[in-house]
């Protein structure tokens, strides 16, 4: 537990000793604050949401929008003068969602016959077009389907109703404690003779919206369709259940498509002293198609990009090499950040630092850091050490998850970094039609690319 | 600075030793836990809100809508379970806006004839039914009209147009810089010989909704209509007045009525060892016209009722006496405020702590604590000590204003406590149509009422 005195000059407003005069924490407080300060009356980020929301939508990776979005985040990268601005290839799986999807309760004896709010999720196989009509049994977890085993599953709907957890705190831990139904839970039930999966939408929120994803079957076992349904009515199915059988028609006519050819569009400024070491900075260009692809992760595309204008607007020339990376196929397999990967490692690449923002354009909190257990105590250490110019930004930093994208990245045992921004809203929008430019803020967006910057220019100064 | 290896224990989830087992602080942890589990599961505060914006709307002290609210606060705490729920009667100012407002730009060569978003300001006079029009001159401030003088301002309509500053972290400091234009800017004009004020509405956002809120005028000098216009149209108007002079047509008919009678209601749980020692927990019920007054302040009202809620689902019993109160005319004169001031006065009561929720319903992050200098250092000290509790819920404690309706309290030598959520987006909404219960996140409102719960439980048990 901290010193309530010596802390009680920070709330009091007492500078703390660190702070004296001509130390370099006072030239790198007065940095910062320039910083926020562009990035709050000056940055481009929001206006490059508006177009890469209102103008392409949504991204899945393969469609024309994404590559709509690639050629406008390398005209973007093109404007910031980069030493270099180029397109990396990659190959990304593809699907085709198809019509709108039909699920609907029929013949109820309480309500009749109702429609559900569904959407099929990534990868899944269609129903074909003349539909299929089962009944539905409820189940809680993967482990319940194997112990209700083919007697009760065979020839059934499986619907998977664990709720993502409202006490955690962290709504990514609590989407992370029930995604396996939505990523595993139609190959288990196809396991055991299943004809279809459903399952609960991911979020704490009660809402007429599905959230759909990816999801993926198991090698050997005839795939199944495997939908989402919004909350609410995974609840109106759930009380019904609970008083008659329950028979439900569903019909989707998505499906996957071959491979494609894609790209991540990288830019970068070299290092004056330093230029094999990089520090990453990045988001994913693709995204789901329900919605425009805001807070996923369209704000993470335009944090990134932000970074490099501020660090311009600053004139501020780096010691090691900024990279800013937009990611293709995040949702979908990683098709992007393998190719980067494999890329990097090949060519004896080391990342100091790896920063992605994934996790929607809310209000920072802080970041999150990760790294292979010998370098994380020394590296983190260092980071840490910056804290009380990051603390007066609401900023803390903690060990935990970074991001996707540059998770393959370890090996080079730098530091990778989620920037972790407050979580509460992320899983309301997440995968749905309701993730659009108008649920982003302005200044929260702008206090994101303000909180990367500043992490990267202290970075860049002291390194790791 | 802290120690990194003390705090990495919290930060790498090693429980330091003031969780040891048995100690006092177990036993509040899972209380604490316990609160926020019922708060994120069970709490109705997000019902009562949908009650309080959309069934009974906008609410202005002495308003029918205030009558009804104050119906629906006593019927709530009237189900608590409280000690004695009762009404207590105070005096209110009351203004009627009229007629839609009218500001347009008539007859420029730039743009011909044009409305203005605007909303007459409370308290405002208005322009009668003929409306005025006359030449705009845009100032930046009280002192520029005292300097421009009666030669520049007289028979002119004053337009306020200096922005809330963008760069202030804290939206409330960006406020607390700008608002003397609102509240003081027409009795400064007037007294120059202006016919009219126009103030920019007090955001960071640029839009097209304007921002009423509270205005006076100035003993002995003629009153002048003063509106709010649009942050876009305040950009507009200042463009176009860079070109060429400007006239634009006012009318409005908004104006002051007499005083009436209103109440605060009041609930409360006595205290089994010390009844003396009042912990209030409070919101305001009125709110401004344009919107429902759901984030001002109708989630500071279901906060502080779901305090009580919370404290009964855990079956806790008060050591000190839990008074819920929700205070009538904060908005437009402290009427409620200052009757429960003189009241509690002429009681000789003693409250030992006051919590207001009354900045939004938004992402907790902490308190900010008030006091005589003489009490505060021992007083803060006492609650600094219970940081471990409620940092991992994100709550941090600091020095800082409290809230209007218990700033009156000081000289009980308590502690005054203002509720702090994040503040990004509280401008937006404030006083404007658009603050509605769709602006209010449930888990963010849930955890609002968790966190004042969580201190009201320490307070209540350990004193200060």
């Amino acid at each position: 537990m901290r010193s309530f005195f010596l802390l009680a000059g920070f709330v009091l407003g007492v500078s703390p000793l660190i702070f004296g005069q001509n130390l370099p924490q006072e030239v790198d407080a007065r940095a910062i604050r320039k910083i926020y300060d562009l990035a709050l009356t000056e940055s481009s980020c929001y206006q490059w949401l508006y177009h890469l929301t209102k103008e392409v939508g949504g991204r899945m990776a393969g469609t024309p929008q994404s590559a709509a979005a690639i050629a406008y985040g390398q005209q973007i990268m093109d404007t910031l003068g980069l030493d270099r601005v180029y397109l990396q290839e990659c190959t990304v799986p593809t699907w085709v969602r198809g019509e709108p999807e039909q699920v609907r309760i029929i013949n109820s004896s309480q309500i009749g016959t109702q429609d559900l709010h569904a959407l099929s999720l990534g990868n899944s196989v269609g129903t074909g077009p003349d539909g299929l009509a089962a009944e539905v049994i409820e189940v809680h977890s993967l482990d319940e389907v194997e112990k209700l085993g083919r007697a009760k599953i065979a020839g059934k709907i499986v619907f998977y109703n664990r709720p993502m957890d409202p006490t955690q705190l962290s709504t990514g831990a609590a989407y992370g404690g029930a995604v396996d139904q939505r990523g595993l839970g139609a190959a288990r039930a196809a396991e055991y003779g299943a004809v279809a999966a459903l399952v609960r939408s991911m979020t704490t929120r009660l809402d007429d919206y599905p959230h759909t994803g990816a999801m993926r079957y198991q090698d050997g076992i005839e795939p199944i369709p495997s939908l989402a349904i919004s909350t609410n009515d995974a609840e109106l199915l759930s009380r019904l259940l609970k008083k008659e059988a329950v028979r439900v028609f569903v019909r989707s006519t998505c499906r996957p498509t071959p491979p494609a050819i894609s790209y991540n569009v990288i830019g970068e400024i070299k290092g004056s002293t330093y230029p094999d070491e990089i520090i990453l900075v990045g988001g994913h260009l693709d995204s789901w198609d329900p919605g425009e692809g805001a807070h996923d992760d369209g704000t993470g595309c335009v944090h990134a990009m932000e970074v490099i204008e501020l660090l311009k607007k600053m004139n501020y020339q780096p010691q090691r090499t900024i990279r800013c990376v937009l990611f293709m196929n995040e949702e979908n397999g990683l098709g992007g950040a393998r190719a980067y990967w494999a890329a990097s490692n090949e060519a004896k690449e080391y990342h100091l630092a790896a920063i992605e923002s994934d996790s929607g354009g809310f209000t920072p909190r802080g970041f999150s850091c990760d790294a292979d257990d010998e370098v994380f105590v020394q590296k983190f250490q260092s980071l840490y050490a910056w804290s009380p110019l990051l603390e007066p930004y609401g900023l803390t930093l903690e060990k935990g998850s970074s991001g996707a994208d540059i998770s393959g990245l370890k090996s080079q045992k730098g530091l990778l970094i989620g920037f972790k921004p407050d979580s509460q809203r992320y899983f309301d929008y997440h995968h749905t039609a309701i993730d659009t430019f108008e649920a982003v803020n302005k200044r929260e967006l702008e206090l994101g690319a303000a909180s990367m910057t500043a992490l990267v220019y202290l970075l860049d100064k002291y390194g790791l």
